[in-house]
Order: structure tokens, then C-alpha cells, then sequence
């Protein structure tokens, strides 16, 4: 019998211009929500109050955009990133349309680009994956790149394609959830006075509070997304026992934290680029902090966009202080994230 | 640019009479709900089914009365207590209205009482706060005294107000569930034969078991209700990296233990008193008992109200005492709780 | 005044063919299922997608089975098994009827065995037990049988009658959810392409994936099922503070491993015997393996049955490797499951 375990794919197996259908469409429900305010400090007003959402013209309260982003990634992971050497970056995503308990989601990918290493042993796979809704509709869309072990460093290398991509996306390309409207946003109930028009290019933001990770919290933030990448929740694969942490894990966690400064930042709409520089591990304290990168007008009563670089690091860390003298990030960060951020005008 | 960040409230920024609304209104749901159940051994029958709680006349399970609580709560925290030294009291709170899986809640506080300390440095706020549904209607309203640090000790004392506040809720204005009837209470389902009649002021019951509390389970709790205090969280505050646990997360796994001898004190419907008389850390472990304070006859068919005096200890703590030679709670206390519930008679 | 807790029930306090309503009947909804998800790595894609079950005949996901059997048997720890020594052994399980969100389950026993142990000091209880729904519908049973304390050792024996169960519930007898039909069933979303055909009997897999467990998430999980046992949950019980594990954690946990390899066995339909072979302790690493035991025809469009004994065994465990020369487990082994599940033809 041939063993019926999936051993993932390995560098060999990815062919341009494949489209690989991912399995396990997922429901998600106001469950998922709840875990989500249990497992990060959630607290922005439109996905947490229906009554708040629908003041902004939408029929109840989105999930939050990163369970979206969670949920999709997840199911990509067997068939994308189980023989993953390292996840290298992300580009080009939109978040094409809220997603509400019951929505049931699904995901594929479009292999887009494929470069060997010049070990011959790995290369890195690029891939856009879109997350579909039961309506048929992409509710997220999405460039990823990762460097994928080979499984015979005999097999022949492929023509090298890299796909040209774009270092943010275009601010009159973000898609607007329909009847989102901020004409008559409650700054109260938001929790901060702060608007688009407050926000200074160049403005760095101290989010402040930190926390201290557990390897209960990460593995089940990791597993709820049906993420199954080994390393992290197999304590045998490190003498010390501990796990790594999914680096969506820190994303979320710094997106969370990051509600103090820009507790208006209601929504992500564009994911530009994203990189985990360095690995987290429980009882690792993690911090936040964000730089304005960008304004821009967008056709959205009351709204405005900002581009914003969202940086985690672990304590010990400098607020602002991201990349040392050679370039390379210091060791210290853990996240660096550039994304667009719808505010009220 | 001003920080944008909220550093909170300090003592000389409270003004008698003034009203703080609150942000991020919250809906929820059954996934909080399981999310209680998870996190502590609850097990009232009129909380875990609707269908014992439609036989009890109420259109569905409510959500744990202790839910509503630790949401109205965390909403102030920002605003209220994230300066706080400690949190000193709890009077005459009364459960006005059932939450219901679906309910938006708001919370709003009145300043009624201030008191500046003799060193100058901090000083007691008393607020009235209100937990309000999506219909405008207050579904608790409870007095918490905390105090709270000076950010100048400059800053001149206010005029000395001292709210005057009842010993305990009187059980006539107790406001018992529309539609409640425990008239055809099904002992049996609820887990225990106890009546309202079969419990004599000043019997003490022990609630015999223990549960070894961990730093992932109260994170998670106190994050659930958007609690932002950062003591709770960040474990570079302490040398030991434990957090102090919230002490709302004590009060609800007492009353989640106290299901053993109390299993038919269904609902709490007011809130008298509480201390929490010692900090609580992961690794204590909690166990609970309770003495019958008082009995009264309230207006609803089928049911009675006991007052009962709930205490949290350590692992240590005898059953029964609660305080020392010096009038002080010994150090094995963690929680000294005064409360009304309904029981069948 | 007489103790008002439960002390749980002793040997000698159970009669042949006396029934057991058990208490705190228990609403289940997406909370739930949520949590499931975040707490086993549990992927089948019949129980995470409304989409996928609806094409599969279903209204709707069903709760996951053993989301089933967990409450029910929780339902029957604080009258079945608080004073038990052991666990000894399951058989004659059949899932009647699937439980979905909203559902309301309720259980009782009907003792059917006893026997004392040759020391007098202890006794085998059997017990069968149902669980039935909101509508009166059993929606499972199962015999389980345990050692449980006498109180008194000098309480007579009482006759013995040791119930004559069956090895294995016989497939023509297995219930199939109404409208199940896996003519149409979408091998690509369900995440393999392995049909029931192509398991053979003997054949053995290795679901690779390990799981490393953490004190807070198997208290979460058997305390979602109102599981009162507090060996599970007081860390004072033993010198190193670790709990014992609920064997239904490990149950759930090997079953959700088990998808590498059995994505399309997507529903447990009966449970012929089961075996907690030894403790399991938080920080113990948890991998498992499946041997196909039989195969059967079912009375189900598109669907065939196949029995699986499906083992749970510490890191360090070999695969295929259950029992030592003298005929008992080897000491990785945590259990073995004996159960029938439902797959594509």
C-alpha cells in the first residue's frame, strides 16, 4: 500500500500557472469571534459590537479582516508550506468583502512564480491565493512567497519565474465594503478622538502594553485557523521544549495591541508586504509599534486610508528602532507589516 | 504630535457628578457563552440549557449573570481603573435584565464620590456604573470604589465626597427576571435537592473542590471581556514573570465551584459587597465556601433569596475563617463576596 | 444541618436496573464547535463546513461525534464516576442521531452490571448510557463499565451480574444519519483521495503529526463538557502539581491526528470498545496510529463502514506496536479505541 499521510509537496511538485484547490471549506461562526477576543486584546468597536457596525451602514459586525486572513492561510498550509523552509513575504493583498458568522470560506492558489536556489536543494514557490466565500465570491486575495525544501536535490531546476509585484497596493485598487459609511462615526464609543486627518506621515506610535505569550494560547489561536504545521504544536522538535510560534500568531497579536493609538484603524483592506524577521516563542513579551507610511483619499463616505507599518518586537525592543547598521533587521523585531487601514475622516 | 496613545485617567481628573461613556460596545454571543464554560466548571442548569431555562418561564438560557458583569466591567477599565492602585470595593449592584446570546452591551459611569489619600499622592474615586443593552435598556448597575494615582501631586484635593451606600441591597428592590416561575423547578435536572428553606443563616457550606489556576486561562478570561489592565498580561512587571489575576476571574471561579452545595442558586441579582483581599497568581490553587448571611421572601412565584457570603482561598485556607486576631483577612483569603441569589422554594 | 455537596456515589450504593437521570441538561451552538477546533486539531471536513455537509445530504455540519459523546459523558461523571478508580472499558456505542448548534442534550444510566472485587473494597459498576435531545430522541449510547470505592467495606456484596456484551456492535445494526449521501462526495475538498475501498484489513497508518499538551487547554476542554472529576483539575492531588488527563482528551486528540491518513472516515457511527491504557500528563507529546480491523456494508448511499482500532501513544511509542510479550500495553501506549466510522464509497 502506498502510505496514505500527505508528506506535503516539495519544490519539484509546483508547476507555473497551477491552480491547486485547497481542501476543507470552513464555517465560522460568533465561536471563532469569541476566541478571538480570548486569545488577542481585540477591540475594535465594528467587529466587536453589531450595534456599532450597523451605525456604519454594514448589517451586523464583520469578522475581524485577520480571521479572514487566518482562516485562508490555514488551508493553504498542506499543500503550500509543509515542507516550508521559511514563509518570505507577502504582497498585493485585498480584502475584497467582510466576512459574517456563518459565512462558510474556501481557498485556492495560483502558483505565479518559481526560483531554485543555487544549492539546488530548496527554492522558493510564489503563489496568489484567493479566499472564497459559499456565495463564490474572493473575500481575500493575496501574493505569498516561500522557501520549500526539495525532495531530491537530483530533480531538475525550473525556469526561473518571478513575478513583478507591486511594493503597495494602489490606493484607488482597495475595495471598500459596500455601504460602509463613516459620515456619522462615534468617536466615543470607538474609544479614541483620533482621525484620518490626525495621522502625520512619518508619525511613529508607542502602543505601549505588552504581552506575555503562552504555548496554550498560540496553539490554539494556530489550530482554530486548522493550520497544520508541525513545528508549532510538537514539543519533541526542540531540545527545549518550546514551540514556534505562527507568525499569523504575532500578526494578530500586534494588530490587537496596536488598538491603542489607532483604536479607529477600523479595518484592513490592504496587506503591501510583511515579513517575520525573527522567531517568537512562549513567554516571549510581545510589544508593538507603528509608523504612518502613507495617506490617501478613497471613495468611501467619511473614510480615509492609511498605509501603516505595523512592527512587533520583543521586550527589550526600541520603539522605532527596526533595522540595525548592515540593513538587517535586529533581533529584536519579530514582525514587519505594511498595511492599508480604513480611518474616519 | 500628542502621544495618541491613552495613558487613563489620574485622581485629579475626575470631577463629582460627571458621566464617562464608555467605548467599544460589545455583542455577544453563544461563543462566549462556551467560552465561560471552558474557562470555569460552571454548571447552573438555567445557563447551560434552554431548555431547562424555558421550563423556568424564560424565553431561553440567559448568558451567566457573571458574563454580563465581567463585560460592564471591562468596558470601564480604560477609563476607571487603568491607574488604579487597587480596587477597594463593590455596593448595592442589582442584575436588572437577562443578557441574551445576541445583546449588545454598553456601559456608562457617574463620579460620585471623591476622597483624596492624607500622603497627597492618590486617592479614592467612587463611580456608579451602568451596563445598557441595545434597547437603552440597564441590564446592571453597580458602585466601585478604586484608588487611583495623582499624576501631579500638586494637583489640589477636591472637596471630600462620600457616597453613602447601603450595607446591602435591600431584597425588596432586587428586580427579579420578567416571566421567571420556579414553580415546576426540576430539582433533579438542576443537580441538587436543595431549597431556598433548607438553608439556615449563618451555615457555612464547603464547596470541597480545588482548581489550579493557569497563566493562559485567566489571560484568556480577562482579554474575553476586553479588560485592558496590563498587570494582567505582561510578564516583564514582576521578576517571577507571573501576572496578577483579575480579580473578577477569582469571583467567577468561586461562584463557578460553589455549584457544589449551591447548585440551585441559579441566578445573582445583587452584588452587596466585595473585597479582594489578596492578590491570586497562576499556580494557587482556588477552592471556595460560602455562608448564608440572610433570607428573604421576594415577589416571584416559586423562588426565594439568599444572601451569601463567598470566599476564595488558597490552597491552606480552612473553611470558615475568614479573618484573623487583628480584624484583617488572613493571608490565605483571596475573596471575600456578598451576594443575593434566587433559589427555588 | 447534613452536608449539601455531593460526595458521589459509592459501590454499594448502585442497584441492578435502577436508571440514573443525570443532571444540568446542556445547550450546545457554534461556541462549541469553535472551541473543538481550537482545542484537537480536528479537520474533517463534514463537521467544519455547512457547504460541504449540505452536499453530503446534511441540513447543515453536525456537531463534531465526539463533541456528542463528550457531553453525554460528562453528564454522568458526578453520578457514575466521582469515586472511581478506573475506567475501565466502553462497548456497544452507537451515534443515533447527529446534535447540532442549538441542540439541547440530556443523558441518564441505567445500571445493567455489578461485581464486587475480591478484596471488598471495590467494585465494577456497568452502566448504559443515553443521551437524548431536546426532542426525545436518543442521539447516542454506550455501555461503560468502571471501579468504583465502597464506602464501608464491611457494605455486603451485592449478587453479581456481569452483563453479556457484545465484542463489536454489529454493522447492520450501525445507524446512518438520515439523508447521508456520499454519491456526490468531493474527495478534493475533503482534503484525500483515499476511498473505502482502498483501506485493507491489517493495513496500518501513521498519522506522523504530534501534539504536545498544556495543562490549560485539556482543563478547557473537560471542563466545556462539565466534567466535575478533580483529578483532572486541583494540582495540590499530586506532588508535581500535574493533573491527569480526562482519557476523553485523549480520545478527541488521536481521533483529530488521525485525519493524516483518515480525512475522508468522517463520521464515528459506533464504538466497540475502548481502553485508557496509561495516565497521560500535560507535557507529554501525543501521536497515534490507526489499524483497519474490518470493513463493512452499510445500508447508505455512496457510503461503506470501516472498524478501526485507533492508538494513542506517548513520543517514544512505535508504530504498530500495542502490547509487550506478557499480553498487557506497552507503557506509551494511552489508548485504544475500537470504533466504526462512515466513508465514501
Amino acid at each position: 500500500m502506498p502510505a496514505k499521510t500527505n508528506a506535503g509537496r516539495f519544490f519539484e511538485d509546483y508547476r507555473i500557472g497551477e491552480v491547486i484547490d485547497h481542501a476543507i471549506p470552513r464555517t465560522v461562526s460568533g465561536g471563532e469571534r469569541a476566541l478571538y477576543h480570548a486569545l488577542y486584546p481585540a477591540r475594535h468597536a465594528l467587529q466587536s459590537s453589531d450595534e456599532f457596525a450597523r451605525a456604519c451602514g454594514l448589517a451586523a459586525a464583520p469578522m475581524d479582516d485577520l480571521i479572514t486572513f487566518h482562516t485562508v492561510f490555514g488551508k493553504t498550509v498542506p499543500d503550500i508550506s509543509l515542507n516550508a523552509v521559511a514563509n518570505l513575504g507577502y504582497a498585493e493583498g485585498r480584502f475584497r468583502e467582510p466576512v459574517w458568522p456563518g459565512d462558510t470560506l474556501r481557498a485556492r492558489s495560483q502558483v505565479i512564480g518559481l526560483k531554485q536556489n543555487s544549492n539546488g536543494r530548496s527554492g522558493v514557490v510564489y503563489v496568489r491565493t484567493e479566499g472564497v466565500n459559499q456565495h463564490g465570491r474572493v473575500v481575500l486575495d493575496y501574493v505569498r512567497w516561500v522557501m520549500v525544501k526539495k525532495h531530491s536535490a537530483d530533480a531538475p531546476a525550473p525556469d526561473t519565474v518571478v513575478p513583478d509585484l507591486m511594493p503597495a497596493v494602489a490606493p484607488d485598487t482597495l475595495v471598500i465594503p459596500k455601504c460602509l459609511d463613516f459620515k456619522g462615526y462615534d468617536f466615543g464609543l470607538a474609544g479614541e478622538p483620533h482621525r484620518w486627518g490626525d495621522y502625520e506621515i512619518g508619525e511613529i506610535i508607542d502602543h505601549v502594553d505588552g504581552v506575555t505569550i503562552e504555548e496554550a494560547e498560540h496553539m490554539m489561536a494556530t489550530r482554530m485557523w486548522q493550520n497544520t504545521s508541525k513545528v508549532h504544536f510538537d514539543g519533541t522538535n526542540r531540545e527545549d521544549g518550546r514551540r514556534l510560534i505562527y507568525g499569523g500568531h504575532v500578526i494578530s497579536l500586534a494588530r490587537a495591541l496596536s488598538f491603542n493609538g489607532l483604536a479607529n484603524a477600523q479595518m484592513i483592506v490592504g496587506l503591501n508586504a510583511g515579513a517575520h524577521a525573527n522567531p517568537c516563542f512562549a513567554g516571549d513579551t510581545v510589544r508593538a509599534w507603528t509608523e504612518v507610511l502613507d495617506r490617501a483619499d478613497i471613495d468611501a463616505p467619511g473614510a480615509g486610508a492609511l498605509r501603516l507599518r505595523l512592527v512587533a518586537m520583543k521586550d527589550g525592543g526600541t520603539v522605532g528602532a527596526l533595522r540595525g547598521g548592515d540593513g538587517k533587521y535586529l533581533p529584536d523585531i519579530l514582525l514587519d507589516l505594511d498595511y492599508w487601514a480604513l480611518l474616519p475622516l
